[in-house]
C-alpha cells in the first residue's frame, strides 16, 4: 500500500524534460535587454547584434611568413641544379604598397602587405641569401604562404551572430573588424534566497541542529557561470513574515528568484501562497522525477522565474544546472548548458527506469567515466571531486562498461 | 638542397615537451606569493593551503529526507497488514535536541536534527497520518534516511587540499566549514606586448598594410582564464628603441612577458641582445617543432619567464594554450589545461610525421571530431568556430575515423 502511493505519487510527477516543457509554455521571458561594453570587458558575454564586416580581413594580400615576396613566373624555371637568382629590391614596410619588378624580390616580414605584382613567398629557410639577391632553387607555385585580401573574414560576412557568446578567438575576430564596443546581453539579476530556519551566515558558530549557508555560496558561484548577476544573497529563516518579506522584496527588485531550500513542504506552501497574490502563472511545477532533485518547484510571476530548489546541497547544485540553466539560458541568450564532454564508461552507471538520473563522475586521463564514490544528494563534499555529471534516462537507465557516456561539466 | 637545410634545421628543433623540458631545466619560479579573499570572491582562485575540518558535517545525526524520526526497533515487527502506530511527539526545531520516548516519532524537515534516541526517519510519504499518530506498515532499517555526524566530512578531514581550483563545490564546502576567508595564490601579473610595425590599436583605421590589434584582445582573454592578472596591454612597434622600452618596463613591472609577434626574426633578435644584458637564463628555446606555432620563443630573466608567440593569430593562440599555459600553471598553482574531453574522430584527423601538430576541432552533439574547414594559422577566424583542438603526435601523426581522442578546450 505504501508503495502503491509511492508509485502514484512518483508517476504524476513530471519527467525533467516535461517539467521544462510546461514550464515554457506557461512562461514568456521579458525582452531581453541589450547594453554596450569595452571589447576587453567582453569576454564570457552574449553578443546581441550580428557584426558584419564592411571590409576583408585581411585587407589586402599578407604574407604568411617571414621570407621575400616574388612574381612566380620568374621562378618557374628553378631547380636546384639552376637556381634563379632575383635581385634585393627592399624591404616592404606597413603603411607602402612598393611596386615590385620582374626579376627583384622583396623581403617581407609575416603579415606584410604584398608590394603590387608580387604573388607568392618564399621562406627566408629556402633561399640562398647573397648580398643583394637570393637563389632560389624550386619553383614557388602562385599564392604560395599568400594571404589573399578577404581570404580570412570576407568583405559583407557575418563572421559573429547575435547569440554567440564571446570566447577569445571571437574577440580577436571584433578586434580585427574595429569594433572597440559590443553589443551584448544585459545580464539578468537573481535574488539567492537560503531559507532554512537551521541555516546561519558562513562566519556563524552554529548551535546544535544549525548549519552555516554553504548553498549560498557554491549556488551564487554557479549562477554567475551561467551568465547571471546575483543580486542579493539574503539569508531568510522559516519564519513565514520574514521569509514573505525577503521574498516580495527579492522578487520586485530582480529579475529572477532562486531559493535554497525553497522546495522545503513550509517554503514551498508559502510560495504557493504568495504567488497567488501576484501576476500569473504562478506555481508551475513542483516535484519532478528525477534524483536527486525531486521536490524542484518552478514557478513564474510574469516574466519573473522562481527556481525552488532543495535544501541539499548536492541535489541543489545538480537542479540548478538541469533545470535552472535552461531557464536561466533564456533570459540570458546564452546556451543551457556547458558543451557536454564524453567518454566511456569504465564501470557500470545505474539509474532507475521510469527516472531522469543524474550521478556525478570523474573522468580519468584516458576518458574513462566512473561514479564518485562518495556521493548522497545531502552532502555538500560529494561534487567536490566530480567532473561534471551523466543524465541516465528513464527510458534505458543503465549505462554498461564501454558504452559512450556523455558528461556534463559542472562549474 | 633546400629540402636538406629545412631537414636540418627541423630536426635540430625541440618537439613541445622538449622545449618545457629545458625550459622547466633553466628556469627556476619565484616562490608563489599568499593573499586572502573573502569567500565569494574566490571561485576559479588556487587554494593556498590545506583546509582542515574541525568539527565533522554535519556536526550532529540528520534528517536527509521531510519525514518522521523513530526508533527502528519500534517498527521492527511492521507489516503491511499489521501496521505500527507511532505518537507524534512533536516537530524538532533547530537549536533543540529532543529525546524520542519508545513508541513516539518526531516530526522533521530535511535537515533537521534527529532528536535523541531516534536513529531512523521514515519518509512523509511513506506514513499513514493520522491526528497525532502515524501508521507505518514496513520495517525501517536503522540510519534509513539519517545523515550521521561527519558522514559528509569527517572531524579532522582535509576536504580541500592546497592546489585545488576553487569550484562551486568547493567553496560550499570551505562555507560548510566556516572559512569566511580564504588563503589563496596571488595570480601573478603578465605583461601583454603586441609588437610588429604594422600593428595598430583596434579603435584606428588601418592605412594600407596596416592590421588591427586582434591579438592583444585575444590573448588576454585567455591569459586570464589561465589565472594570470593582465598588466599593461601595451602595444609596440617594431622600432627597437620603442620596443626596447616597452620591454623593460613590463619585465620591470611584472611577474611574466609575453610577446606577440615577438616570435619575428626582429623582435627576436632584439630580445635575445635585451636578455644577454640581464639575469639569466636568458633566451632557452626558440623555435618549436610544432605546427602551428614553429618560431616560439621561450626565454626567462631570473624568475620571469618571456613568451615569444607567433604574430600569426592562430598560432599565436594555441602556442599560449600548449606552451605558454604549462609555464603560466607554475606561476599559478593551477593546473596546465582545462579539463580534457573526449571524442570519437568522425573523419581522419591528419598531422606530420616527426612534428607535433595541433588541430582546431568541433566537436558535434553526440561527440564525433572534426577538424574545423577554415583553418590556417595566420587567420583570427580559425578559432571562433572550434570547441577546442587535438594534439597529433610526432610519431603517430595520423588518426583514423572511430579511434577515440582526447580535445582540449579553449577558452
Amino acid at each position: 500500500m505504501i508503495a502503491q502511493y509511492r508509485g502514484v505519487y512518483s508517476a504524476d510527477l513530471p519527467l525533467p524534460s516535461e517539467a521544462l516543457a510546461a514550464f515554457f509554455a506557461a512562461w514568456t521571458p521579458a525582452p531581453k535587454r541589450v547594453e554596450t561594453v569595452p571589447l576587453h570587458a567582453a569576454v564570457g558575454r552574449v553578443l546581441a547584434r550580428d557584426v558584419r564586416s564592411t571590409a576583408g580581413v585581411p585587407e589586402f594580400p599578407r604574407s604568411a611568413m617571414d621570407g621575400f615576396a616574388l612574381r612566380a613566373d620568374d621562378v618557374r624555371s628553378a631547380d636546384p641544379l639552376r637556381p634563379r637568382f632575383l635581385k634585393l629590391a627592399g624591404e616592404v614596410r606597413p603603411g607602402s604598397r612598393a611596386a615590385l619588378e620582374h626579376g627583384t624580390a622583396f623581403r617581407v616580414a609575416t603579415g606584410a602587405p604584398l608590394p603590387l605584382g608580387a604573388n607568392a613567398v618564399v621562406r627566408v629557410e629556402d633561399v640562398f641569401l647573397d648580398a643583394n639577391a637570393i637563389g632560389i632553387s624550386r619553383p614557388v607555385p602562385i599564392g604560395t604562404d599568400v594571404i589573399e585580401a578577404g581570404e580570412d573574414i570576407a568583405a559583407g560576412a557575418t563572421p559573429a551572430r547575435a547569440g554567440t557568446a564571446l570566447n577569445a578567438a571571437t574577440l580577436g575576430v571584433l578586434a580585427a573588424l574595429g569594433e572597440e564596443q559590443v553589443a551584448v546581453y544585459r545580464r539578468p539579476s537573481v535574488a539567492l534566497l537560503s531559507t532554512g530556519d537551521e541555516v546561519i551566515p558562513v562566519g556563524g558558530s552554529p548551535r546544535p541542529g544549525e548549519v552555516r549557508d554553504s548553498n549560498g555560496i557554491a549556488l551564487a558561484a554557479m549562477l554567475r557561470s551561467l551568465g547571471v548577476a546575483v543580486g542579493t544573497v539574503t539569508h531568510a529563516g522559516d519564519e513565514l513574515a520574514a521569509l514573505g518579506r525577503a521574498f516580495d522584496g527579492a522578487l520586485e527588485a530582480h529579475d529572477a528568484v532562486v531559493l535554497s531550500g525553497g522546495s522545503s513542504v513550509g517554503v514551498r506552501d508559502y510560495t504557493t501562497a504568495a504567488l497567488a497574490r501576484r501576476e500569473p502563472p504562478g506555481v508551475i511545477v513542483h516535484g519532478v522525477r528525477m534524483k536527486p532533485g525531486r521536490p524542484i518547484l518552478l514557478a513564474a510571476s510574469g516574466a519573473r522565474p522562481i527556481i525552488g530548489l532543495p535544501g541539499n546541497p548536492t541535489a541543489a547544485m545538480l537542479g540548478l544546472m538541469t533545470l535552472g540553466a535552461p531557464i536561466l539560458a533564456a533570459m540570458t541568450g546564452g546556451s543551457a548548458t556547458l558543451p557536454p564532454s564524453f567518454g566511456i564508461a569504465a564501470e557500470p552507471l545505474t539509474g532507475k527506469a521510469g527516472w531522469a538520473c543524474y550521478v556525478p563522475v570523474r573522468v580519468d586521463s584516458d576518458g574513462g567515466v566512473r561514479a564518485i564514490e562518495h556521493f548522497c544528494s545531502t552532502y555538500i563534499s560529494s561534487l567536490v571531486e566530480a567532473d561534471g555529471y551523466v543524465h541516465l534516462d528513464p527510458e534505458r537507465p543503465n549505462i554498461a562498461p564501454g558504452e559512450p557516456v556523455r558528461v556534463y561539466r559542472l562549474p
